[in-house]
């Protein structure tokens, strides 16, 4: 029998509730100049109108979420307050009675919490996890690579977070994250490799089934996998009829390699315009829902992505970042044909400088 | 005895009657980053997310609907079922069984309506019009300038109006216009000076009052007037505390001294990128509304209003076009204070081409 699937609907649910009232409901945006250049229905997930300028604010709060309950970052379970003889209703999210003692669970509720995260990240992830934590409270150290935007930068040290700065040229991020995780008793906080960020980002596809009915389609970018495996675990739960799509720039192939030999296949830095799928494999936890509920992967080109993003400025009125508009610009250049047929498309963020739009929307 | 007001909140909420179902409920945007900016509460009616793009399709729906619905274009009241013995029931909107005699009051019902309308407009109007066209049936025609921008032209014609083009340095567009409409047995309707485009476009402001409590202030653009005295008309009805400033281009002020003379007064066509306030006047029926209900107007430069686009392209993640952000700019750059206020800004367009856009980010 196959291990079960790392993230289910029920997961993707538990994260909705998490996230209500933190995330925003993102709007549905639909254009008949769309509908007619590509013969169907399409309805634009918007999530460049989620609180940070992308999706990954779901997981990121998500995650953390869940090691503050567990008592693994923060002040965990107070003592006095778990165990038997503790009110039910006292107790941390997901610290029941029955499972823990006075005293908590060592290492993973009581006073053994650790005192804040490091994540790595060039880009949207730095800034969800900030966020994250300057809404829960927990202190938030962000690997960033020293050319990463400076509105990237700003923004996530607005939101309280450390940045510590590497050259992504000749230093490893991995390493020094995990030598700061060790010096500091940080807990690593993965941007895709983890079922809760998973779970998370899998709400963009809950959300929009609530939205829209009967799609034959979802079509959403793939780097990492997060978002991918979140949507594709949520669409085989509560809409198995919907065919999930996903899409990675044209000259990274590592998506499409991974689920044709049904596991992680690593590649190099690609060189695209597509920075937010820049990652050079999908993640081991995306790839074991992917390689069962992925109908499949398409790559689109750089020029088709500028199309899409000239497209969203002129038709839609929105500015989506490159990587935002791949899955549209999939749909807009034929690359995945919607003829007839009722599609979602996920425009997963929106976090571009002016002066880089200006520069895209050049061409 | 003053006059009485052309426009009233009654008016406006007759048009919103006229329009519900027709024109989009456009989103309210805030953002914590401008609100920490300005010191204030701020809410952005995004109008660039009307249909055609902008709040025109307001004004210019309601007008052709009232023009159709009185007989004076279209078909008109149907002989057989207006006057004595027709049901009121069966009566086109407006027509009363006591008003009409058989075969309609000449002119106004019966068979006597004009075959279609004719209107100027270098931009926005003209796409509404032609839009408001196409959903009534009734054919439009548009003078344009020949220079004008060419997807607003092809917006234009997409919605199957006739574009007559002319030469806005060596030819007169009214004059144009006026000649087409005596040629053709056309019905010119005003892109700003009406009545019932004021009150179309007044309802920006009784929606917007509907969605957010409590405005101290509303910030709406002014060109013609049809938008800020329509604004202002349902203020003053609906929210009688809340201040409506206007603002026009800082190096056109025909808005401001009009208000100062309290009648119109008349400019040359101004400099600036602000192509949707290019206006050389405002218009008769607007003045007598903003005389009494507009506090004040104020300027805004050219280098605030690209400063605004950056911020909505990076911040709110949505286009606008120069005129569609000119409130934005007057709040962004401290010419209007907010301080400590709950301030309504209207976003009024987002028609602007990509190259263009590019072009007016790079400042």
């Amino acid at each position: 029998m196959p291990p079960p699937d790392p993230v289910t609907l029920t997961d993707v649910r538990a994260a909705a509730e998490v996230l209500d009232g933190v995330v925003h409901r993102t709007p549905v945006l639909t254009s008949q100049t769309l509908d007619a250049l590509v013969g169907g229905r399409v309805f634009c997930k918007a999530e460049s109108f989620q609180r940070t300028g992308s999706f990954k604010l779901r997981g990121a709060y998500h995650a953390l979420h869940r090691l503050v309950a567990t008592g693994e970052v923060g002040p965990g379970g107070r003592p006095g307050q778990v165990g038997p003889g503790g009110r039910p209703g006292e107790v941390g999210p997901g610290g029941r009675p029955g499972e823990v003692g006075p005293g908590g669970k060592p290492g993973v509720v009581g006073p053994g919490g650790k005192p804040g995260v490091v994540a790595y990240s060039s880009g949207n992830f730095a800034q969800a996890i900030a966020r994250a934590g300057r809404l829960l409270g927990i202190p938030v150290t962000v690997v960033m690579p020293r050319d990463a935007p400076e509105g990237k930068l700003a923004a996530t040290r607005a939101d309280g977070a450390e940045v510590v700065l590497y050259d992504r040229y000749t230093e490893d991020r991995d390493r020094i994250a995990g030598q700061l995780a060790a010096e500091r008793r940080l807990q690593l906080v993965p941007p895709f490799d983890d079922p809760d960020v998973i779970a998370g980002q899998g709400t963009v596809a809950t959300e929009l089934f609530e939205q829209v009915d009967g799609l034959d389609l979802l079509v959403v970018p793939i780097g990492g996998g997060g978002l991918a495996a979140g949507c594709a675990a949520a669409a085989a739960g509560c809409s198995p009829a919907t065919t999930v799509v996903g899409v990675e720039p044209a000259v990274r192939t590592v998506a499409r390699d991974a689920l044709r030999a049904g596991d992680v296949v690593h590649g190099a830095v690609p060189r695209t315009l597509l920075d937010g799928q820049q990652t050079t494999h999908v993640g081991h936890h995306p790839m074991r829902v992917l390689r069962d509920h992925l109908d499949r992967v398409v790559g689109v080109t750089d020029p088709a992505v500028v199309a899409a993003l000239r497209f969203a400025v002129e038709r839609l009125h929105i500015v989506l970042e490159p990587s935002g508009a791949s899955a549209l610009a999939a749909v807009l250049d034929g690359t995945i044909p919607v003829e007839g047929r009722r599609v979602g498309v996920v425009l997963s963020g929106g976090n571009v400088g002016a002066t880089r739009l200006a520069d895209l929307l050049r061409g």
